[in-house]
Formats: structure tokens, sequence, C-alpha cells
């Protein structure tokens, strides 16, 4: 399992990863197979969409921001909508691999979410 | 890695792809495994959930179609309604195989999520 | 493959079953691989998020009860708003493991989330 590092700059913020997770599939060297992205964190997650016109990132980012309904929230840190935005994306994504890259549809690419920056996250890679 | 094709009749549509998952799973003749499903697309996704009342499919439609937040999209296609769903449902699952076929739970199906259609949308299967 | 049972009290909860899962890991035996968590109905899913505070997962049930659409349901049983959350979070997990535990986060735990309870679940468990 390899570690990347990912650095965001606002509360609420989808960065691509696509080319680092590539480059970290070429430091593994394996062709073929099934690639785990995982997060190790609770209020971030991955997800995949359209990396092509930087205003799906941009819409994706006020969607998410309003998708946490208005309720009580008692966790003392203040973040609990950024628990919740990482519960409905997940912590991880499987993707397939070929020819040592990521295979992906013409207009997808992976994406951390962050839901609580700015701030340092990490991100492992493993092939199956 | 295997395609499959499906089509949409309808904007959002729930279509159930178990048999025809488990009849790409007879060609590859695997017969224990984890099975990834993969949908190449930013604006479709994969879910599991009932397929025996056809009325849970159509709540489900419904409750998709309702939630999206209201929120300024700028992005010049117009589908970012679905853009944001597909995020929310993601682009796969990992679904465990055995004698050949998907194990899933007694009421459990397999769906293709359309929230831009109507479409053609291409499905990779793959068994590890 | 193995198999969990998990109970539930409530009609919404979130059950911490990281314990739970790693004894079935020690069952099991394999020291390093990926791990799917797999959770075979339509009413429930597997999340993971934070397991330290209890706010957060008495957040998330809030959260989660008030995340239903306010769309017609015609499905008799009258458990729609519980399928279409399964459908949001999804009905498994891969997770990472090393020297044959769950290797997560800091934070991390891993969540049965119950939205049609209280019942006893299922939870399936398989290493690649």
């Amino acid at each position: 399992m390899k570690q990347m590092r990912v650095s965001t700059g606002k509360k609420i913020e989808l960065k691509d990863i696509t080319d680092q997770i590539n480059g970290v599939l070429g430091e593994i060297g394996r062709q073929e197979g099934v690639c785990l992205v995982f997060c190790p964190h609770t209020t971030a997650g991955i997800i995949v969409n359209e990396n092509a016109d930087p205003d799906v990132r941009r819409d994706l980012e006020r969607a998410f921001d309003k998708a946490v309904p208005a309720v009580r929230f008692d966790h003392a840190e203040g973040n609990s909508p950024a628990h919740f935005l990482s519960s409905l994306t997940g912590p991880s994504v499987m993707l397939p691999v070929e020819n040592g890259r990521l295979k992906l549809g013409t207009w997808q690419g992976v994406f951390l979410c962050e839901y609580d920056g700015p701030r340092t996250r990490e991100v492992w890679v493993r092939i199956q």
C-alpha cells in the first residue's frame, strides 16, 4: 500500500487526484487489476466525476455545501456536516487498472472531497 | 474486463441489471471471488436495492429527483444535478460471487441508475 | 466468506462493528489484502466514520433521518425512506487489511447503518 498527500485550500473542495494516483501506480508497477483508493479520514472522501469542465467541480462543491440537513449537531468540534458528507460519498473507490494506469471513462477523474478544509490529507492506494 | 450495454427510456431511471451481470459472469467462468461492477460515466451510477416490488424502484427514482439541493449550477450542459447524484451513489459496487453468480441478499438486485437519460450506457464487469 | 450477525435497538441506528470484523478476520487468518464488508439487506448499509466521540454517531443518525426528500412513496411496506438511505450509503465497503486486522485511519470505525430497525442483520466479510 502506497500513501499520497493531498492539500486543499478551501472548506469544501474537490481536488483532482487522477494524475497523482497514476504516478503511484507507476511506482507499484502492476499492469492490471483493481485499485483501492482509500481516504483514512472521517471528514473527507473520494468520488469519481467529470474533470473536463471545472464548472462541474465547483457546482458539486456548492451542492455538497447545501446537502446537509438542518438538524441539531452536538459534536463539539462543530464539523458534523463534514462527517455527514463523508458518510454519503464514502471513504474509498475501487477502480479498474489496465496497462499500469487507471482505466476510467472518457470524462471521469478521481477527486479527493475535502469537507472540512483547508487541510493536508492522506490517500492510500493499493492494487489487487 | 467485460463490457455490457444498458439502455434507458427516461430522464431518471433505475434499470435492473442483475441478470445481465450474471450472464457476463457465466462468460467469464470464474466460480468464486469479488466482482467489480463499474459505470464509466459521470451522470449515472450503480446501486444495490430491492428488485422484488417495482414500487421501490419508482419511489427511489422520485426521491433521487428531489434529492438535489437548490443551488446555482454553472455547467453549461445543464446536467449538474445528474453529476451530483452520480457522486452520491458512486460509480461502482463490489459484490461477492459464488458458484459463478452474484451472491446477493434475498431482496437485492443491482441497478444502473440513469440520471441524465434516456441514453445507452456501458457497464464494465471484472472478477477478482 | 464469513457471516456476522448485528442487532440494533432503534429505527435508525449506527452500530460500530469494527471489533466484530477484526474478530472475523482473526478466524479467516489472512494477514494482508483488501476486505469486503457486505450488507445483504436493502434497508441498511455500511459506512466508515468517526467512532471516538459518540456524538458523531448520534448526529449522523439525526441527519440521515432528515435526509429523505418529501416525495410520494407507494411501496406498501412503508419503508421507502430506508431503501433510499440504503441506496445513498451503499451496501458495502472495501477496506485495507494489514497484520490480520483492518488498517483504518486514526478516527475511523466501521458502522452498520440500520435504517428500518430494530432488527437483527447479517454482514458478510470476505478478504481478497
